[in-house]
C-alpha cells in the first residue's frame, strides 16, 4: 500500500495541539507519532499545522430552484470546497413529491456520481404520510440518518408542528437526528404577498418579510418538540439573536439540542440587501443586524454553536453573461431572475471555499476562537454528529487521511479571483486573509496544492453515516 | 338620587391605601374625602377594607360542552362571584361556524339576561376568512374590544399562525387586544390519541398528553406574532415556569405582552389529577408541578404578570345525583362523563367566588403580595387592560360603585359548604382563610352581606368596553 | 379654612385616570368627586391633567464638595424643581466623621431652613461602629427611615460588605430601607491613580476609569446582602445593562431589591464626556453607551426600576463668572475646578427640575410608558417605598394639596434659559418638550404659576418618614 | 528504549473515540495507529477504553490545617489517586507570611518529593505589596502559572477586591491564569460569630453560616475583575445555582471565566451535616441542596462548567483511634476537633481517588456525558487550562505515557474498604459503580493494576507548566 509520511507539522484536532508525523497508507491515517518509515514520500510540514479536512454539513449542488439551478454541481463545488480546506460535504436530497424517499435518493447519487470530494446526504422530510413514516427506518441502512424539516415555506416544504413531532420520534427511535430550518412560515406568507400588493420589489423586501423573531421562536418551538420527543435536534444556519437566546434557554434546560452557523450570519446585514447589487446576499434565513452578528460571535465563543455550514447554494448575480468556467463557456440563470420581483431571486449564496478560510482570519487570527475550535467548528463537531466520525472529521489512525496542510502565514486578498466557486461574485470581496490551506488531501490523494488543483471528476466516493452518533 | 356613605373604612387601590369616607350616590361613586353629607345612609366601616369590586377577566358561563353544560349560569355564577367579592365578569362569546359573529352575540346576549353581576363579552376568533376579518371592527362598536385565539384545539378552536397574525394587525388597527390560549395543538391531539389507543384512560392522563413546554414555547410564538403585527397581547390562564421565562423575556425585550394566571395554578400539581377523583383538577392547560407553582409565585411577586383569572368554568363531580340549588333539584352531567375516558371529562374548574379570598389569604396575609398589589391583580388591572377603566377597578369619584368591604380578620374554613358555586366540590376544600368579604355593592346596591345574598336575577348589566385601552 | 376647587381636570394617579374635580382645604386635599363647594375659589383645569406633585428621591442640595458647593441650596433647588412640578425632595445627610448622626442632622435641618419646597432626608452610613449601629432606630423616631451605604469612595464614604450587612440587618430589624450606591471602589482607585499618573487627565476619564460591569457586579452584591439580611433594598441611579440584568435576576429570584434610575442615564453616553465642555456630564456613576440607555428605556417599560431620581448636584461650568441670580451676583467655584484633572470635577449634574418634562417627553409622548405610570416613577412610588405615603404622592383626601396642573399640550424648547436651576448650563439644551407643568401647588398654596414664582423662602417643611413603607 | 504496545483498545480522548494501538517507547507515548512493533511488550485491551491518566486541578496534601495537618501526603494521596485512574495533581503552595514566595516553593517542593505520582503547584496570593508584584513573573520561570486568590477567609486569606484586580492585570501580561475562590467573607465572618455567641456549634452551622448567593455573588466580582483586567479567570468548586449562572452570565457576556465543580457538590446537600456524623462533609464551600446539584450536573452537559476537581482534603472523622496504613499505626486528629465548635473541624473532604470512577457511573454510564466529556471533564480541560498540555492530558505521540486503561463493565461496591485515601470514611459508602481502572501508567510505568499498587514513593514528577495556556 502507498505510504506516504508528513513530518514535523502541527497536529491541530478538535481538542489537542500536538507536534507529531502522520502517516498515510492508502487510503488512511496510519499512525502519528514519532515515526520512522523507510521507502516512503515525505512532506515536510514544518511551521505548517496539520488539520483534518473540513466537514461542511450544510450545501446545496446542482439544485433546482426558481426555474434555474444552483450554480455549482458535485464536481465543481467539491473542488471549490476543496480549494478552501474542505473534504466531505453533506448535502440535501428533496423527498420526492409523490412516493418513496428512493426515487430521489437515486437521482442524487446519480448527480454526485461526479463528485470530486466525499459526500453524504440528509433526507429532507417535507411530506408526512404513514408510508414515509414505515419508510425512515430504510433510510438509516443506507447510510442517511438525518431528517431535514421546514418551519417555513408553507405549502411546499413546511411539516406541521405534529408532523414535525413524529418524524423525531422515530428519529429518536431510529438513532437519527432531525434538523431543523427555523422560520414562521404563516407570516412570512403574508407579509411577502402584501409585500408585492404594495410594489415593493427590491432585494431587501426579502428580509423585510421574514421576522428576525420568528426564527427565534422557530428555535424553542423546535426544542419543545425535541424535548416531547426526546430526540436530539440541530438548528440549521442560525441567524438571529433572539434564537441563539433560545439555543441556550433549551440547553441550559436540558434540551439535546445544537445549532450551526453560516460565515455571512457573522458579517453581513440588512444594509447590503439595500445595495443596488443586494440579491448577492439573499439566502433564508436572510442578513440581520450588527447585533445578531455579534451575539452570533458570542455563540461561537462560549461553544453555544457547534458548527459551521455554510448553506452553499450559488447563483451568478449575472446569469446572462455566459462564463468561462472548466473550459467551456457557461451561463446558468441566476439573481437577476429576480428583477423586479424579489421574490423570484433564487435564494442562496456561495460560500463552500469561504468557510475555512474566512473563520480561520477572522476566528482564529482575532483571538476569538482556538484553532482547536475552529477545528471542531468546521470538521470534527460535524463528523461526530452526524455519524462520520471516526472516520472523517479526525486526523487519529484509522481516520480517513483527509488532511489539510494550513499555512498559517499565508496571506491572501480574497475575493471571486481567489475563490473556485463557479458563480461570478463572492460576499468577501477584498478580505484580507491570514491563513490558508496549502496542501489537501482526500483519502490520501493530493487534491489541493496552492492554488493548482489535482484532484478528479467522480473521486469523491459516498459516505454511509451511522445513527446514534454524538450529542454535543 | 339616593346617597349611601360609607365612613371611617381604609380605601384600598391598586396603587393607594388611604383612609378615606366614600359616598355613592345613586349607582356611582361620587366622592370620596373628608364627607359631610346630611339625609344619607351612613355605614361604618371602621376596620374594614374598602375595595373596588373584582374584576374576573376569564369565565365560562352556561358554556356547552361535551354534552353538557358548566354548571353555573350567569345568575348563579354572578352570584358566587359575588359572594367572594367579584362584581363583573368578561365572559367569552363562542364564534359561530358560519355567518356572523353576530348570531353569536345575541345568543349570549340572551343567555347573560339573567346575569346577577355585571359582564361583558369576549369574542373568540376561532375561524377566519376575509368577511371574519371585515366583521372585526363592529364588535368594537359593540363594547367588544378583545379577540380571543387559540393555539390548541386543532380542528375546533384553532387558527394558524398566520390567522392569529392577521387577526393580531386587525386587532392593532382598531385598538383591540388579541388574547391567546397557549399550548401547541398538533403535539397534544398526538399524545391523546396514542394514550387512548394505549388503553390510558384516566385523569392524569389529560395533563400527560398536554406538554408543558409546549405551553411556553406557544408563549414566544405569541410574543413573536403580536411583535410583528404591532399589537399588545395577552395571555390567558398561564401555568408553567418555562411559559413565565417567555413572558419576562418578552416583556423584557420590548413586546406588549401581558399575562394571566388563575388560583389553581398556584397550588395543584399533576399528583393531583392522579387522585381517585382527579377529575376535579381537570380543566386546560392543566395543573403541573411544584416548581411552576413557585415560579406563578414569582411572577406574580415582581409583576410578571397583571391579572389573576379564574377561567371558571364548574362541573358536577358526580353530576347524576340531583342536589338542591335555588329551591330546585338539578342534576347537570358533569365529570362523570369522562369516566373511563379522560377526553370526555368536562374541561374546567370551579373558582369565581375562590378567587379573592384564597389570593388574599395566600398572597396578602403571607406577605408575599400587598394589599395594593391584590386590588391591582383582581380587579384595576384587568378593568385597565380590557377597557372598562374608570368605570370599573376603581374607587375614584364617576366609577360604578362597585365595591367590596372587606374583613381582614374574618375567619372562614373554606370548602363547598361556604363557596356558593353550582356545583359539588370545592378544590380548595379545609383551607383556613383570614380576610373575607362582608358588603358587596353592584352599582350601589347592596348584593351580598356576609353570607346572605340581596341580588336579583337580571340586576347585571352588560358593560361596553372601550378600545385602545391600558397595555400594563 | 380656606379651600379651593379645581374642577373639570382629569386626575392622574399612579394607577388611575378619572375625570373629576379635586377639593383643598387649607393644606390638604379633602375629597374628590363629583363636588359642589359653595363659597370657594375655583380654578377651571379644563383640558389640564392633575396630578400629585413630584417626589425627587435624590438630591443634594448645598452640598460641600472638592472645596465648592453644590450650586442650588435648599431654596433655589427647590423652587427649580417646583418650576417642573416637583413638590418634595429627599436630601441626603453626610454622617459626621465622628460622634452622632445627630450633629449632622441638626445642620442639614438648618441649611433646609430656608428652603421652598418639602423635604426629607436619607442618612447616609460612612463610618460603623457598635455606637453607630445603636444610635440607628434613634433616626427613626425622626422620620429618617433610609440608610444609604456606598460600595465605592475607598476610605471615604465606603463601608465594607460585613459592615453593610449589619446596617441592612438593623435596618431590617427597625423596618427601614437601606439604599446603596453601586460601584467597585477598589477597581475605580487603582485606575484613577494609573490614569492620573499616565498624564490622563480629561473628562473622558472619569468614565474610563469606573467600570460599567463594576456598577452591575456591585447591583447583585447588594442583592446578596439584602437577602441574607432578609432587608429590602433600593439602588440608587442604575446607570448600565448589566446592572439592570442583574436587578432583574435579584427580582426574579425574590429579593426585594428596587431600583432607581436618573434621566441622563437615558439619552447620554460616554462620548458627552469626549467633548471640550464634557465636564458638563460628570457624575458618578457616569454616562454609559447607547446600550445602557435602551436596556434602562426596558427596565423602565416591564417595572424593573420603580423610581426616577435626579441625583442634582449641580454645578457652574464656569464658576468664575458671576452670574446675576435672585437679585445678587454669583460665583461659585465648579467645573473648571477640574481642568487638567478630572479627578477635581466636582461631581454631579443639575436635573431636578427637568427630571419631569425631560420624562413625560420622552416616555409618555413617545408611548414608552402612560401617564399613570409617569406618575408612579415620578412621585407615587418614591411616596410608598420611603415611608411619605398617603401624605405625599396621592391626589386622594387626606393627602397634602402637593398638586400639579400638567398642560400636556404646552410645547417648551427647553434649556438654561427655562430651566430655573442656579447653574450656567442644561444637559438637555435644546431639547423640545410637549407637555410642561402649569399650576404648581404645595400644601394647597400655588407656588408656580407659568413661568412665575409665588413660593417663598421657608415654606418648605421637614418630613418625618415613616418606617415599614411599601416594598414594590 | 524500553517499549510497550497496547494493543486493540478503544482511545478515548476529549473529543475523539477509536479503536488504534498505542505504543509506549520509555515515558512517551510514541505512536497511534494500527503499529506492528516487533520485540515489545504487548497489552491487549480488547473491551477495554484507553484513557489518558487524569489530572486533579485542585489538591491539598499534606497541608497543616487547624493545628492537624490533612491526613494524604503526597505519596499516600498520589497513591489513592492512582488507584482512581489520575496520575497527575496540582497542589497548592501556601504564600509565606512574610518573604519571598520561594520560601514557600521549597517547602512544598520538600514535601513533595516523596510523590507517588506527577505534580504541579497552584500559588496562593493571600497578601499583596510591590515586593509581592515584582516577584510573580519569577513564578512563570519555576513552571508556576496560576495564582489562587480569595474572597473569603478575612483577615487570613482574602485579598480585597483591588488586590485581586492588581494580580489578575499581572496575570494577564504575564500569560498567567488567576483562580478565585468565591464566598463572600464579611457576612460569613459576623454570621459566623453570632453562630458560636448564640450556643449553634454542630456541623450543618458552617453551612448556616455561609450563604449561597455570597458564592454567587462573588462570582460576577470575579468576572468584573477578570473583565477588566483583561485576564482569564478559573472558578474553583462552584457549588451554587446561583454561582452557575453568573457564570453562564459571565461567558454569554464575553468575559474569559472556566469553572470547576467536584464531585460532592453533585450529590450532597446541607441535610448531610445535619447527620450526627455531619463533620465528615465539611469543606468550604459547603454542600448546598437538591436545586443547587441538578443545577451544577446541568452546567457540566452544556459545557458551562469545564473542569472537574476535587479539593481533596482528607481528615480522619476520628482522629484519635490509630489505623493501620503502609505497615505502621497512624492517628492524626481530624473531624473530632471541632466537636463542639463548627469552626474546629478541619475544612476537606477525601475525594482524590474518588472522582474518576464517580462521576463515570453517575455521568457517563447515566447517559448525561458522554465518555470524550469524561476525559475533557478529568484531564485534558485541566491540562489545557494549565499549561500541561499537551504533555498531559492526551493519548497523543509525544504525551506523556499517562494512560488509564479502564474496564467499563467492571462493578465495584464502593466505599472506605474499597478507595484508597488515608483516613476512616468515605462519602460514597456504598455506591454501586459500574467502570473502573484496570491498569494504570505513570510515564510509561504501570503503577496500578486492578487493586494493587506497583508504583513507589518519590517516583512523581514536578511539572513546570507554561504559561498563555488555553482559554475554554
Amino acid at each position: 500500500m502507498k505510504k506516504l509520511l508528513i513530518k514535523n507539522g502541527t497536529l491541530i484536532t478538535a481538542s489537542e495541539t500536538i507536534k507529531s508525523d502522520l502517516l498515510i497508507e492508502g487510503e488512511k491515517i496510519s499512525a502519528i507519532g514519532d515515526l520512522h518509515v523507510p521507502d516512503t514520500g515525505v512532506i515536510d510540514a514544518s511551521g505548517k499545522l496539520i488539520m483534518p479536512g473540513g466537514l461542511d454539513p450544510h450545501v446545496h449542488l446542482d439544485l433546482p430552484m426558481f426555474g434555474t439551478v444552483s450554480s455549482d454541481d458535485h464536481y465543481t463545488g467539491g473542488k471549490a470546497a476543496a480549494f478552501g480546506g474542505t473534504t466531505t460535504v453533506l448535502d440535501f436530497i428533496a423527498q420526492p413529491d409523490t412516493g418513496s424517499f428512493q426515487i430521489s435518493i437515486e437521482e442524487w447519487m446519480q448527480k454526485a456520481e461526479k463528485a470530486s470530494i466525499d459526500y453524504g446526504f440528509h433526507m429532507n422530510v417535507t411530506r408526512m404520510d404513514e408510508n414515509v413514516l414505515k419508510e425512515i427506518p430504510s433510510l438509516v441502512d443506507q447510510g442517511i440518518t438525518t431528517l431535514k424539516m421546514f418551519t417555513a415555506y408553507n405549502g411546499r416544504l413546511r411539516l406541521d408542528d405534529g408532523n414535525i413531532f413524529r418524524v423525531m420520534r422515530a428519529a429518536a427511535e431510529f438513532g437519527m437526528l432531525p434538523m431543523v430550518h427555523c422560520e414562521n412560515g404563516d407570516v412570512i406568507d403574508i407579509l411577502v404577498e402584501e409585500a408585492l400588493q404594495a410594489g415593493h420589489t427590491t432585494p431587501v423586501w426579502h428580509a423585510r418579510t421574514r421576522p428576525a423573531w420568528g426564527a427565534g421562536d422557530a428555535v424553542l418551538r423546535t426544542a419543545m418538540l425535541a424535548k416531547q420527543a426526546d430526540a436530539p435536534v440541530y438548528i440549521v444556519h442560525l441567524n438571529t439573536r433572539v434564537g441563539l437566546d433560545q439555543v441556550r434557554y433549551a440547553r441550559e434546560n436540558g434540551v439535546k439540542l445544537m445549532a450551526e452557523t453560516c460565515p455571512p450570519y457573522l458579517f453581513f446585514t440588512e444594509e447590503h440587501l439595500e445595495r443596488p447589487d443586494g440579491a448577492k446576499w439573499i439566502c433564508s434565513p436572510p442578513m440581520r443586524s450588527e447585533e445578531d452578528n455579534r451575539a452570533l460571535w458570542t455563540g461561537l465563543e462560549d461553544g453555544s454553536i457547534q458548527t459551521m455550514g455554510t448553506d452553499h447554494c450559488p447563483f451568478f448575480f449575472d446569469g446572462t453573461t455566459p462564463i468561462e468556467y472548466e473550459g467551456e463557456k457557461i451561463a446558468i440563470p441566476g439573481k437577476e431572475l429576480g428583477k423586479g420581483d424579489f421574490t423570484k431571486i433564487p435564494n442562496g449564496t456561495p460560500g463552500i471555499g469561504d468557510r475555512m478560510p474566512v473563520l480561520w482570519t477572522s476566528g482564529v487570527v482575532s483571538g476569538r476562537i482556538t484553532p482547536n475550535e475552529f477545528v471542531a467548528l468546521t470538521s470534527t463537531n460535524a463528523a461526530r454528529i452526524f455519524g462520520l466520525y471516526p472516520r472523517k472529521g479526525s486526523l487519529m489512525p484509522g481516520a480517513d487521511a483527509d488532511i489539510v496542510v494550513w499555512d498559517p502565514n499565508k496571506k491572501v486578498d480574497y475575493g471571486v479571483a481567489v475563490a473556485q466557486h463557479r458563480t461570478d461574485y463572492n460576499l468577501y470581496e477584498g478580505m484580507k486573509l491570514q491563513g490558508f490551506p496549502e496542501l489537501v488531501f482526500l483519502r490520501g490523494k493530493l487534491i489541493v496544492e496552492k492554488q493548482q488543483w489535482f484532484g478528479k471528476r467522480g473521486m469523491g466516493q459516498y459516505q454511509k453515516r451511522a445513527p446514534r452518533a454524538a450529542i454535543l
